[in-house]
């Protein structure tokens, strides 16, 4: 199987897909310095203040990833994490979660699977969301695929499932993202996201770096959302020599309001080498040089001079929901 | 969760059990001497000749039990395997399956899950096979739990369901035989383990020594059925250091007819120590005793010395039909 690019949440993939698959406008529409300025003090927080979500994304999928993920967050540089319902190792990270009440684990809803040796099906009977597997039986291989199949009714099924799986568990989800951006993938994914986001009353990742290709985007957004102003997102493009540096000069250009960083945690091991398998993107060097940045004395120091304050979706969520009363 | 001691298919165990659960006759149908040489002699072998199929279970759980079997059966000192269809490393063992036809892999059909922290369910929808699964939503983790809660016709559906998921994926099972011996658990799951096997023309592992604990047994044979003289599986009684002699023993003592030894192999490393979290028996150490003997020079030298042949169940189930027709 011929492993594919995975999408990066950063605007240009997600604008070039938005492009072919919304109507465009002229004006697009995303949030004011006045109204970042409302947001933090809706949060308590002065105007001038940067606050950043670090977020350890695909929990549940490897041993690997959960043993580095868990270290991140414990590290106290790891703010936030999202887990992925469907996978074996979903048990391990469910027992954390359990005896780690305190702990910012959110849901990675998953409707890929992306990796060559190490797959995944839907949660609920496949006889029920016939349009998330392939032909092989497991979930599509990349969001593309999954989006062009996928009846957004099943969607909603199936992201309902792993919520109530995850809660079954002992699971109390702080927050929900999508694995691999396929629910960011058209107007009916993410109307389908909102939904059943607001319904279960969790905030959603959503930047504000969206909003030019997906205009519709502020109109789903209750009144209690929270937008990010950017989401820094490590790509393929950027040399395993320049790692350290993208991430220290985005912060650096970091703005007052939300950011939020994604990272994928995981060692360089035998397992995770198998996992990511002829597919470097992503794959378990990219992650164990996430893991060590993010770990590192100088992203401590790089975090104090730059007067950042690390939230968790947790804290904003209870913010949010204080100011709205 | 607490783990639990996983079934060794020995006699004593399943003599235990069978005690239980089946009416006990005074007379135990075992294969006489003349039975042995008649069916060496239809396999077209010398009367005192020794047959072994070294067998490695399990493959399929984890990335590190795939690499050490195949590296197992790639050394010609491991002659058989099989498949665990339920589990998230299928697809790198399907992908082997495809691409080296010649290798002997048959289906280790599962009804448990056993781990703490990896688990899995079964093939067919949750709703299809209510009594296979426990309250979390996984198979039961013990052989005994699962049958006492198994109904048995759900278990044949399930069953079927991994031989025909298996060879969907490309692989064409040599043979069959049950995870933690979940199948060898009362007469009624004998029965629908053999009725599948028979429709589909494989044979089963099943061994002279069951016959006094399960009397029935021989009556579900069919006229091309293979059994063993005995199954060398090493226990939690053996200690690191007996680890070798208990190989040895039980090689020097094989007797003309067909053996199967029976070999847990992973390596000792993060991914195994992590699915075998908090349980020595069976776990990352023991898997990695089993792999060194039986890639060792002593074992294929005490091979030679015991003028042992090994086989396989490709070669043993073509020499039957032949013989058969």
């Amino acid at each position: 199987m011929k492993l594919r690019a995975r999408l990066v949440i950063t605007g240009c993939l997600l604008l070039a897909m938005a492009s072919a698959a919304f109507p465009q406008t002229q004006t697009s529409p995303s949030a004011s310095p006045a109204e970042t300025k409302a947001l933090l003090a809706r949060l308590g927080y002065p105007p001038d203040a940067k606050l950043l979500i670090v977020h350890a994304d695909d929990l549940g999928m490897a041993h690997s990833i959960n043993r580095a993920s868990i270290k991140g967050l414990e590290s106290g540089l790891v703010s936030s994490a999202s887990i992925m319902i469907p996978c074996s190792w979903l048990p391990e990270i469910a027992a954390y979660a359990r005896s780690h009440p305190e702990a910012d684990l959110g849901l990675h809803l998953t409707l890929t699977s992306e990796w060559a040796l190490n797959r995944w099906g839907p949660v609920l009977p496949k006889d029920r969301v016939p349009s998330l597997v392939d032909s092989s039986g497991y979930l599509y291989p990349t969001e593309t695929e999954a989006s062009a199949h996928i009846d957004p009714k099943e969607a909603e099924a199936e992201i309902r499932a792993q919520i109530a799986r995850a809660k079954a568990l002992g699971i109390q989800p702080t927050h929900l993202d999508s694995h691999m951006g396929t629910l960011y993938q058209s107007r009916a994914l993410f109307e389908t996201l909102f939904r059943v986001a607001h319904d279960n009353q969790l905030l959603v990742r959503v930047s504000k770096e969206w909003f030019a290709a997906a205009p519709f985007l502020p109109s789903l957004l209750g009144p209690d959302d929270v937008v990010m102003n950017t989401i820094i997102s490590i790509g393929p493009s950027v040399t395993a020599a320049g790692w350290s540096k993208f991430y220290e000069d985005a912060i650096k250009n970091m703005q007052p309001g939300i950011t939020e960083m994604i990272v994928h945690l995981a060692y360089d091991d035998e397992e995770m080498r198998g996992v990511s398998f002829n597919h470097p993107d992503w794959g378990s060097e990219w992650r164990q040089r996430d893991f060590q940045f993010v770990t590192s004395d100088a992203f401590r120091k790089l975090l104090q001079e730059q007067n950042i304050k690390l939230v968790t979706w947790r804290e904003v969520s209870k913010l949010m929901k204080k100011a709205g009363k």
